[in-house]
């Protein structure tokens, strides 16, 4: 079967197809939404074409290792498509990880870019001489106060770049897009491969299980980084759904956030929903449907409770980085 | 890439994974309605196991080809999935057309099993002598009052069978799984070859983009005969979702049968649409979410209103037996 017609008929599972298709057609959609910032999703695909051309026009090549040390913004949207664009692994580093496990992340894995967030440009500083195969720092500008690597401004890299459509180098849907590194209980952190195919599937079938559909709303209070956001970085771009941004985490600031644009999904740890169970401002009742996805610890019976008498659906899953994420779900079984 | 260690982080895509998995998951959950029979998922999944070993134990091989002649009842659902298990092609045939076509049909797909429901034996009568590769007749005798070919009575057929687990038998996820004939404007009838990845992979996108999930509950209004009913035998089971039946279409019976079932979901070209909305029991106002996904011929606006004005959620997909059914949607763009 694997002979010279595949290509008639067989076409490679990518994430690439998930930003080609829905910035075709959902042009005007409202893609990310990061505060006042909205951009549709023709600006999302012409900013990730920006940024795999930018990588390529300073000698990106196929298989290189591009990290990033950024929170929940649109950047590293971007960078979830972008890298993989440009034939490359994306490298997502835990943004609270001590400088000394940055180094050794960004040695192990051979980055040759770091795009970073300036909030942690001071995570950096003190490794940055240490650094073996870093030739490229590209600046996060999006909070005004912190300091900075001195390297080139993200907008501005992007600038370097094209709006144009760059060309899919895949020659195997088992090539690698990511890795994600991950502590076990001994050593040093181990770097996790997720690979096109791989990547694809999960990602969809995310979002299948946590019953998202185009018109979704979804918002960041799971870390990106964390294998990749459970692949839904991937996901609700599959699904031309909307993406809203968290820079951080305050329970406060959640629940407004989620009444102004409109919040269907969300996924987090149990701590998570309860810091958001327990916000002053916390509504008794959700006003529109929104499901809750949580895994990392088990929620207890008391939080399921709690999360369903607000009128919210909530679905519990389990995974790990080396499964891409949730890979098994505690499915609704009435009747057993 | 495809090296000897790929099996371990490798898997086949394939529809056998979502009856496997559902039986699994939802054991005692209702896979399929028809009429007052109820099957539950563990039901179906050893229904499917019994029906492969059948095959198997008359001499079935892989490669081999099983063809169908029913209408919408649990054979057909069984047979979409026992075939493939077998190591076998389903060839589906559709119940309206003369004896000559499918004598053509059975002869040029070289199908060793027919099976048949009775009230298609007078069809087949005609034929039988110039039938060159049938070997073996299984009468479906689903309704009362028909002719029979004489061959095994299919209950029967399955108890030759066990509802043990039968071994899967695909060596590359492009093996051929389903052979659908399809009358082009000249010529005889072509037989279009669905492989297990494409049979996954659509499945899954139909159900994605029709809004389904495990709670859904799909009326087969759709012939199961044209391109294996959209995809949607395999999909609907891969979400662990109900299967609800229909032998004949009939307006005015199914406005009772989405009410007594609660019908979330079915797929109908045009003038079914046009003959439900007609029906003189049909209720100015659904009572549950009902999503109608519709396709074959394009739905007028008047339609598309009509539908909507009763509260139903209308989605215009389009494809041919060559893509697997519907492989492009009317997307919804409200903004352009």
């Amino acid at each position: 079967m694997l002979d010279q017609f595949q290509h008639v008929f067989r076409s490679h599972l990518t994430p690439l197809s998930f930003i080609k298709r829905s910035a075709f057609v959902y042009p005007n959609k409202t893609a990310i939404v990061h505060g006042d910032k909205r951009y549709t999703y023709r600006e999302f695909g012409e900013r990730v074409n920006r940024l795999a051309s930018a990588l390529k026009a300073r000698g990106f090549k196929k298989g290189d290792r591009c990290a990033v040390l950024l929170p929940n913004i649109p950047p590293m949207l971007d960078a979830h498509f972008g890298v993989m664009l440009a034939g490359g692994l994306i490298v997502p580093i835990n943004i609270r990880l001590a400088p000394a496990e940055v180094e050794y992340i960004l040695n192990h894995s051979g980055a040759s870019f770091l795009i970073c967030d300036t909030e942690f440009a001071k995570v950096v500083e003190p490794i940055r001489k240490n650094l073996q195969t870093v030739k490229h720092f590209i600046d996060v500008n999006d909070e005004p106060g912190h300091g900075s690597l001195g390297g080139t401004d993200y907008e501005a890299f992007l600038q370097e770049g094209s709006p144009d459509p760059v060309e899919w180098c895949i020659e195997d849907e088992l090539e690698e897009v990511s890795i994600n590194y991950t502590s076990g209980p001994t050593g040093r952190p181990k770097g996790v491969v997720f690979c096109h195919r791989g990547a694809y599937l999960n990602a969809i079938n995310e979002v299948l299980e946590t019953h998202q559909h185009p018109e979704s709303v979804y918002m960041w209070t799971l870390p990106m980084f964390h294998c990749n956001g459970w692949c839904f970085t991937w996901g609700v771009t599959a699904l031309g759904a909307t993406h809203v941004c968290l820079r951080r985490f305050d329970p406060e600031a959640v629940w407004p956030l989620i009444k102004k644009e409109g919040v269907t999904h969300f996924n987090g740890a149990p701590v998570v929903l309860i810091a958001l169970l327990n916000a002053s401002n916390r509504p008794k009742k959700v006003e529109g449907p929104l499901t809750i996805t949580t895994a990392g610890a088990p929620p207890s019976p008391t939080l399921i409770e709690n999360v369903q008498a607000m009128g919210a659906e909530i679905i519990h899953v389990y995974g790990l980085t080396e499964t891409y994420g949730p890979t098994t779900i505690c499915a609704s079984t009435p009747d057993t």
